[in-house]
């Protein structure tokens, strides 16, 4: 492959794009990789399309040496398949609907559980199939809420999205570390520092599933990682360690004046003071009021949410331990319809009785004592005792994670970051089976329910994450096996430099490396190298006023050191450089 | 690659799907390469998606040997693009439209005209930018009336899409005779019999036009050809030669009675025997009743088509002459809102009063005289002649087409054959470019408006026709480049024959063949040779009851040849059959 700058249909930019905040969206955008087109919709330039047929590529060989078989569903998919699963309906405003000219209902497909499952339903039948895992990469939709940050939360993307089918659990286990080991090596080809992270399952349905997150500050995600024995999960899957319960005599239930304290730290000093409690806010119990809305539904069921008072509730948690549900604002009008919930003074004792749903942290357990609100204004109740003034319908993991936390599984002091998820893999289950009654029939002629595992990689996601990781102040910066070109040679002054930069191009192509060349006439080195700085060509190979003397500069975009080498082994040094 | 049919997913059909009408539908789905999701949709299976990738290949790499630079555009778009060409109105049902969760209008991309314009005009601006040619390859949607065929006639389909952009007229000439020469390749190596036909523009606007069109029974389009100089073309862009127009005194118009005479057969004979006029079908003048639609528009507009009696109205013709509007049904209510339009007796005498519209056949010359509806029940009239008694609005290409018709070049009788449009290549012009005002600036400091040329292949299509063209009784025949495999290895027998198989298998994807060989178990050597047959790898091995000997078979799929090979040089002798 040999791109010439003078013709190559690129134009960089100066300045970032207004409405980018992240790195690798300014990035993407001033290296003339990627164009926006509408909110979360973007084209591909020349060279954001060659690293994206690279970074593609990169998960499809490690798809196919772990056995996996590629297939290509279509994007536009009618709404049968979703509503037998469902998922019509489940998943919300996240789905972009449409009718075709007869009226018929389709979708545009977010993910395809229910048609890899039909297609493995048409073609196979017999135990003696099983296992089989098919995978497809394939541009998909999801009508964000919030698209942001270029192609890194798109609508419209690109996704590998892979499928195991197996007779058994421990048949489903091993495709599962198949999956895990081929990720592995997916995301270490390309360059990412990731880490494998506990998950939900979100709206999959099923159990075991872990995440590759990409560290980022720019993250969507918070994980929370252990470093004393390894721990690590997502922060919507860490699971809070319960207290032990506490029990024995506890002095009854008292109600408290407490004016003028509308915030939890007014009232924690306003009890001490005024009462002698010595409590701290982790003490409190606060209860937050919510609607619950089942997609497809108009209806809202109204929760509380009960934490400590030390903690706020994180809305992504929240989100994950009610999906499908999806948690709104409990607005003024919604208190003016309950007036047993005084706003500011909820305390659990009266839920039962309005008929409210009440589910509390796993720190609320059985026999803890709280301070929290009297149901009514201006005051609250303390010494309020969990299984004996109140009885919680269940837990919920709504709390904030905090930085020095537990780690649940060894009990020392957890750190917390941002990350981009990049994988996800799942061990979905008999769910979509279930529903799609896909069965291979025993050697015993008895028929075995099929189990499944999930798995996904964003490849658009990928790339721009690359990006997000792999740059400096300059530009980007990209690993070798994504990089648009192996090297980038940039021919300044105005003798016959661009002559010689051509023959080197010419030379280095005829080895088999991909070059680009900058031939432009007309435009000044310090342009050029700039662009060349911008572009992030791992190897950068300068044809300028050395000529005269017969050297070349070899430069390392990643470490920045720059050589000289004698232009008559240039091509031989340059090439070495490459594929060290 | 190497191909295990023990785990490959796939499982080929006895019997033809029921839906299925033309040879490559019922091959494609039966040898297990597709499967039908909804109507005009399709997934692929893994055999029929590495033919996908093959025929993508060869689209691509001739794209980029011409210096095409490959882009990808987003395929949900927003309405402005289309809003602004007037393409959101025009392209009428065919556009698949959806609103997002905040009711924004999107479509599914169909043609991507405005969206290259558009990133053109971002990027370019100097007249030293240009010529500049961009293409993608990507999956589309069309909201097709009646999907068929399969493949052949989808809804949603891949293909490639390519524009070029030039500063003038003779650059345009340039970028298209590249992309023809282009096309020529690319049809020649997917191993396509094509015709090169002069083709109307359709909805796109702008003049010189080509397709490559693939004859085959079930093609949709219609083509004429010339043996005696060459010339080709759809018979939607066939022009009519008009014979020279008449002069001098003619007998005035008389009005005949001529009761029972509903069908132009039963007219000329009624007017022969009774008023011995002694004309023929081609020497009266039907009149087409329509109304036409705008589309986006509800109102219809009346159009009256004059054609020689002896000749049907080909509505595909009137179709491309009326686009963008749409030719509808004149129906009984429509006739009951013109009584001056008497069903069955229309003559042209009478529209200009009624202020209808009428174009005629190009044979319909000034001075020509007809034998046509007098505009009474039951009465015709004779020696009514154009120019004198009536003044066609102008001429329309809407009569059909029929074998022995003179060429328009050369006036030798020409034939008819049916075929599939798998490229279309159109010196577009500036109509997109004067919607998007689309300038470069030229060295005077004055703007230059570009000029665009559009150019397309089905590359799912392309895929079909192959194998509508490449089989026989007993299944596909791939071309080598397309193929799914090279060499498809057959083990029969109970003995080591799988193990040699699947030795000779290794030894042949070392020398970097693409091999699928059958080593499956408890499977009777009559259903694996019907499966080869009908799976249309071109070399074809057999390793079976000739172990014992040490020889194989080696069988070509396309003449159907067998030769016994010694073992010991199989590999060599397979690789060199496979290279030839």
């Amino acid at each position: 492959m040999l791109l010439r700058m003078s013709s190559l249909f690129l134009r960089t930019l100066r300045d970032d794009p207004a409405d980018a905040e992240v790195p690798s969206h300014k990035l993407l955008v001033r290296a003339g990789y990627v164009r926006r087109v509408a909110p979360g919709i973007y084209s591909w330039l020349p060279l954001g399309k060659l690293v994206l047929e690279n970074v593609t590529r990169i998960v499809r060989e490690e798809m196919n040496r772990m056995g996996g078989q590629e297939v290509l569903f279509p994007a536009l998919l009618p709404r049968d398949y979703y509503e037998a699963s469902g998922r019509w309906t489940e998943y919300g405003d996240l789905l972009f609907r449409l009718k075709d000219r007869k009226g018929a209902d389709y979708l545009l497909g977010p993910t395809h559980e229910e048609l890899f499952t039909d297609m493995v339903k048409g073609e196979y039948s017999s135990y003696k199939d099983f296992p089989v895992t098919l995978y497809q990469i394939q541009t998909k939709y999801r009508d964000e809420a919030r698209p942001r940050a270029g192609i890194l939360r798109g609508r419209e993307f690109v996704m590998k999205d892979s499928y195991s089918f197996d007779l058994d659990d421990d048949g489903l286990k091993r495709s599962y570390e198949q999956h895990r080991e081929a990720y592995i090596k997916t995301f270490e080809r390309l360059g990412i520092d990731y880490r494998i992270c506990f998950a939900m399952s979100g709206a999959m349905g099923g159990s075991a599933s872990e995440e590759f997150l990409a560290p980022a500050p720019s993250g969507e995600d918070t994980f929370v990682s252990c470093h004393s024995c390894g721990y690590a999960a997502n922060a919507e899957a860490v699971t809070t360690p319960a207290p032990p319960e506490v029990t024995g005599e506890r002095p009854p239930l008292r109600v408290l004046d407490t004016p003028g304290t509308p915030t939890i730290e007014t009232l924690v000093d306003f009890v001490n003071e005024r009462f002698g409690l010595g409590v701290t806010a982790a003490h409190t119990l606060k209860n937050v009021v919510l609607k619950v809305r089942t997609p497809g539904s108009d209806k809202a069921e109204t929760l509380v949410v009960g934490v400590p008072g030390d903690r706020e509730v994180d809305f992504k948690r929240l989100e994950g331990a009610l999906a499908p549900g999806v948690p709104e604002i409990f607005e003024a009008a919604d208190f003016a319809k309950h007036p047993g919930l005084v706003r500011g003074y909820i305390g659990p004792q009266v839920l039962k009785d309005l008929g409210i749903t009440y589910l509390v942290d796993p720190r609320v357990v059985t026999g803890s004592s709280w301070v929290t609100g009297a149901n009514e204004p201006g005051k609250h109740a303390a010494d309020v005792v969990a299984g004996r003034d109140f009885v919680p319908d269940g837990t919920i993991e709504a709390a904030e994670i905090r930085a020095g936390d537990e780690c649940p599984r060894c009990g020392s002091p957890v750190s917390i970051d941002r990350g981009i998820e990049i994988g996800h893999i799942f061990q979905l289950g008999r769910k979509y089976a279930d529903a799609a009654q896909l069965d291979a029939l025993g050697p015993d002629g008895k028929q075995i329910r099929i189990t499944m595992g999930s798995y996904g990689i964003g490849v658009s996601r990928a790339l721009a994450v690359i990006a997000e990781q792999k740059h400096d102040e300059l530009g980007l910066v990209w690993p070798r096996e994504v990089a648009p070109a192996d090297v980038h040679i940039v021919a300044t002054g105005k003798d016959n430099q661009i002559e010689v930069a051509l023959d080197l191009a010419g030379e280095l192509e005829a080895t088999g490396l991909r070059v680009l060349v900058d031939d432009r006439k007309g435009v000044s080195p310090g342009v050029k190298f700039k662009d060349a700085e911008l572009l992030g060509v791992p190897t950068i190979v300068v044809i300028g006023r050395g000529l005269a003397q017969g050297v070349a500069e070899l430069r390392d975009r990643v470490t920045g050191v720059k050589e000289e080498i004698p232009l008559a082994e240039a091509a031989a040094l340059v090439a070495a450089a490459c594929r060290t």
